[in-house]
């Protein structure tokens, strides 16, 4: 170990229990929760194993009206739900690790869909879930009834082994919708002063300690901003920083870790798009002025000496993580035995938070294993030998797939892996996407590869050479994976509309795939249309490319909102100021269905004709399969077998284009399986099913 | 029972097994799948008992890449599932009707989030889901090996009882996605020519029927309709109806039962908004033409003399119904019983939908029973007797929830329930609700409980008399519960802006509340803005009124689409062009924060300032509940005591404002739990929970 990172790895006491150094996996969603335990002590034990000395699971609500469904949270309503989270703190355990829970009620965020209890909040307010009704103002019984709850809960926690437990005061939900003057209507004792809107969380938190006494820790998790004041509910102002400070001074007696955010989710989870490594710390670090106890704070750090820089400084005590504990479970670890160039470090990109939003299981773009701990029994380090590690495999196509298909391989103890590009440099799309404006750190995800294909002794990577099928058959390889990717359709197909589009041809000056304006092909004129019918970053970052390049840009989409992807990772609005911001324009609910040499032409959204002059036209309208040397080889079965080929595989966007992190997964998941019977068909995985009784 | 409709009491061949009668439940969505077994076998056990003779579970996909989630469907995919499955053909069986299985692959439409499988489609297209990723081009091993599953997946379902097997091939999933011109661009022997094009769905027919040979029958499901064609993926036209009838000849040897439905899923499930009962007949009849086997269609129909009718007329053999019977079960039997009175009719406003849609167990807005089956263990005939029948019972208000709370008390024998209303009609926000354009049917929410009331003998029901806290206190009542439901706001205040929006008054001419609007109220010009923050039917209802009356109306809402909740129930797409056609304006995405005498302010998403000349405006941002009543008397716990009431409760939207589905349930919730100790509280449901193994 490196001596100045030496400071991450002193235990420190966390109220009546020692932590044994400074890494912290804060409590974020998994779409584990309750219902899939046993995938649940797998996705947490890893990191345990990995070296973070606290790991905890997600925010578990402990009674019908908070609850988050469909979204899947860590539910502690009785005995029987505390068991099953307990196999989590028995395997956070098994590696020296301490436990914690993130006790939770969201008040009126949350939609009671699935238990269909009234909302509940300190006043009358509405959320962004329109279908699901205005909240009911608390009386004192529900007051009193969600503190005897969380008690409750807390002591099941501790019973099932937990070590820390929350009371959970940020990001929107209750207890900060108390604390918000904008959300707090109230004119009783738990409305008005200051005082009187911390009132419901400091008799929480005292409620807690009676119950809990040194049996565990008590964390609390509240968010400090200074400019725009902490969003409580339905986007109202919460509290500023200096009140903030008032409340922790007045509750610092109870509380044994000061877990800190900085003000809403998308600010909190920031996208390396909009925030650099450690971008909370001018507000999370203020803290300090008001309490002596341990804190932690997150700031997607993946560097060792900004981390070990952080914790010198004194502002805060733990390094607390969740999106890079995803990316790589084994990071302190690696910190620790110095492998630093091993670190996966996160990317940035939410697809995590994208994974959840959308209401599956946790996943990463840089670790493929995330969230198949249990089910698929991956784990992130470690990887089964080959049956046979003399199979020579070639891999035609060093794009996301290629890459990661090579480097599992390569670990798997292959010794003959070629990795064959057909261009100068690795990365496939990614070679241009890191190249667009905010998503530089995309790159990780080549870098990362990039050094360990070169250390691996199995694997061999070549550039600059795209094969035939003849040379793919005379190269002598036992086994053959196709990633060659897809390309951007530059003949205006969109989705709805299965036929070339008139005019749309990017032989002609005026007519751009991404792909070419990445690589620096220009319109004739200042006018430019992006036409986004693909709802991702392509389109915004062309437009905010070509923008910066001087040209006038409307992004004209389908879509009712620019980028509605974007939203599921959290970025929506941001993206939507930021290319405002940067001058582009946007034209909704738009089809366009022909492309002139000074025009695009098409309908609005009930059918009436529509049209615009301009220079030039991106389409980003939807991609296809570079699948033709695939196709070659597979129609040929006697070629392959007379060629000594014993399997053909296509992975990534060869087979179908999609979201990066999932043609990396399918790379993975090939690598991991090629030794089954049938691998071009996933085996299939361990599900968590209903007792029947 | 009526002579008259005797007809639909006729025992029917469908194959080898024999349908009792007529009525046959359609296989449509529960939230329950395989994951939540006793619930689906208690959900569709409900309707065996009332008398459907044949009853589905939902959409069965039987591989990972037909993965829907997070909705729910009955996954197939091994033994145990079907095991789990088992439960509900054997609940089904113990009344003596049919249970059938909805076999289906989704291809494109499946987003395989869960699973991250590939997505699979006859050819490389893109589904609305956009982080999903296209799909990938079937090859003759992807064919084989789903028909291999469908085959397999038959025999299991079989193997637990099932007795009616589909090859599912309606609403734009795999099979339609084959059929379709537009989505299924092959080369291939399964794409071109329509018989080419109908290949797999033959052959996967007759793979089945091999396999399951007379052990079950074999049921497909299609969709016609003359104009558009039925929509394949993605919205493209798929097929047209005499191309359909040419491949519903050519698979009818292989076929025991025809399940037909008509264009795409919010046309085959549309709203009464847009359709009237019975709208499909015109093309699902059609089907007639093709073939002699049984035939069963849908229709939302709930009228036993249209049912008649459409049986006696040989058009169609079944009486297929999803909706009508969720909102009566025991629809058949209240027919056969001659109880034509007390049927529950579907009201067609799509609530069962829009909780699907949302990833919540299924209900309705007629039946609160409906989903609750297991969990709480409803029934929606059979009632608990009241401890205590003679305990009094005052509501106050008979809006939604309060007709529903005194139905059920009266229900369970209550013999002094006295609800009072004070205005000169029942049915409460409904009673204004019914006269908006379209809107009519939602009436029955009244008119089926206005019957019950008056055949109750123990509920009086007293109209025009508002009651003050004192005659509550002096009304004698053991038990009081307060339903004085909401009003919507005239102040302005809407989400995000928890203050009164300066000059909203409705107390000003050019100032109105939803309510106002449709007592008469009108603005003194003819411009008029439409405010909506709130998303549903109001606001575009009041906009049709008013432009009806010849207004010149611009809807101004802050959503990115007009009415976004009515995207959950279907009706999105029909109702933007529904109010196209009728004239209005809308403009999104912008939030109105003043109010003039001649203008509205406010501004655009990205803050910019916005205005616009009108000369009145009808605010529809938020509703606020009508609970001084309750403050008053909760308020004097002594008063109470004094008046000997022993209970104060409050129910619907005088709690909370939400949507009407949820405050009967509300209501019904308490008429069923009053007895309990704390009926306040919804008391703890079931949970079917994972294994811990």
């Amino acid at each position: 170990m490196d001596a100045r990172h030496a400071i991450l790895f002193e235990p420190i006491a966390i109220g009546s229990k020692m932590l044994p150094n400074r890494f912290y996996q804060v409590p974020h969603a998994s779409g584990f929760g309750s219902v899939k335990p046993r995938a649940q002590a797998a996705f947490r034990a890893v990191k345990a194993e990995g070296g973070w000395g606290g790991v905890c699971v997600e925010y578990a609500p402990f009674s019908p009206d908070s609850d988050d469904s469909p979204a899947i949270a860590g539910d502690i309503w009785d005995d029987r739900d505390a068991r099953a989270l307990g196999l989590t703190a028995e395997a956070i355990h098994a590696h020296g690790s301490l436990a914690g829970m993130e006790l939770y009620h969201g008040g009126a965020s949350c939609p009671n869909g699935t238990s269909r209890a009234v909302r509940l909040a300190p006043s009358q307010i509405t959320s962004g879930v329109q279908w699901s009704g205005l909240a009911k103002e608390m009386d004192a019984s529900d007051i009193a009834r969600i503190q005897r709850n969380w008690v409750m809960a807390a002591r099941r926690a501790v019973d099932v082994g937990f070590d820390i437990v929350y009371v959970y005061g940020a990001h929107g939900y209750l207890m900060t919708q108390f604390l918000s003057a904008h959300a707090n209507r109230r004119t009783d004792g738990y409305g008005g002063s200051l005082a009187n809107r911390g009132r419901f969380w400091l008799e929480t938190l005292a409620a807690v300690r009676d119950a809990v006494g040194r049996d565990c820790a008590i964390a609390t998790r509240i968010a400090i901003h200074g400019d725009s004041g902490v969003p409580g509910a339905e986007g109202l102002p919460g509290i500023y920083a200096d009140d903030m400070l008032t409340l922790v001074k007045m509750a610092d007696d109870l509380v044994d870790l000061w877990d800190v955010t900085v003000g809403s989710w998308p600010e909190d989870s920031g996208t390396s798009r909009y925030f650099p490594e450690g971008h909370e710390r001018p507000w999370a670090h203020r803290i300090r002025e008001a309490t002596a106890k341990p804190v932690v704070a997150v700031g997607r750090y993946s560097s060792p000496d900004l981390m070990a820089e952080v914790i010198r400084s004194g502002a805060v005590d733990l390094i607390g993580s969740a999106r890079q504990a995803i990316a790589d479970p084994f990071l302190p670890r690696k910190i620790a035995e110095g492998r630093l160039d091993e670190i996966r470090e996160c990317t940035g990109s939410n697809v995590c938070i994208l994974r959840e939003e959308t209401f599956n299981n946790i996943g990463c773009v840089q670790n493929a294993s995330a969230g198949e701990e249990f089910r698929r029994g991956w784990h992130p380090e470690l990887f089964p030998a080959a049956a046979d590690p003399g199979r020579s495999v070639l891999i035609v196509g060093a794009g996301p797939a290629g890459m990661e298909c090579a480097v599992v391989l390569g670990r798997r103890g292959f010794n003959a892996v070629h990795l064959v590009e057909a261009e100068p440099e690795i990365g496939g799309r990614l070679r241009w996407t890191r190249r667009l404006p905010t998503l530089g750190d995309w790159g990780r995800i080549i870098d990362w590869r990039a050094v360990q294909l070169a250390r691996l002794p199995g694997v061999e990577v070549i550039t600059g050479h795209r094969l035939t099928a003849a040379e793919v058959l005379g190269y002598g390889a036992d086994l053959v994976v196709i990633a060659t990717g897809s390309a951007w359709r530059g003949d205006g197909v969109q989705p709805g509309y299965p036929d070339p589009m008139p005019g749309a041809d990017p032989g002609w000056p005026h007519v751009l795939t991404p792909e070419q304006a990445c690589a620096g092909k220009r319109p004739p004129g200042p006018r430019v249309v992006v036409y986004d019918t693909d709802g991702y970053y392509v389109a915004p970052g062309v437009a905010e490319m070509l923008a910066a390049d001087g040209f006038e840009v409307t992004v004209v989409t389908t879509f009712d909102v620019l980028s509605p992807v974007s939203d599921e990772t959290l970025e929506g609005d941001m993206l939507r100021a930021h290319l405002h911001g940067a001058g582009v324009s946007v034209r909704h609910a738009t089809t366009i269905t022909g492309v002139g040499a000074g025009s695009v032409t098409g309908h609005g959204r009930h059918g009436e004709p529509w049209s615009a002059a301009c220079d030039g036209v991106v389409l980003v309208t939807q991609q296809v399969s570079r699948d033709t040397l695939y196709r070659e080889l597979a129609g040929d079965e006697a070629a392959l077998a007379a060629a000594g080929i014993g399997g053909l595989y296509r992975i990534g966007d060869a087979v179908a284009p999609r979201m990066i992190s999932e043609a990396i997964f399918d790379g993975h998941r090939l690598a991991r399986e090629i030794d089954e019977e049938d691998p071009s068909q996933p085996a299939l995985y361990q599900r968590e099913r209903a007792d029947l009784g």
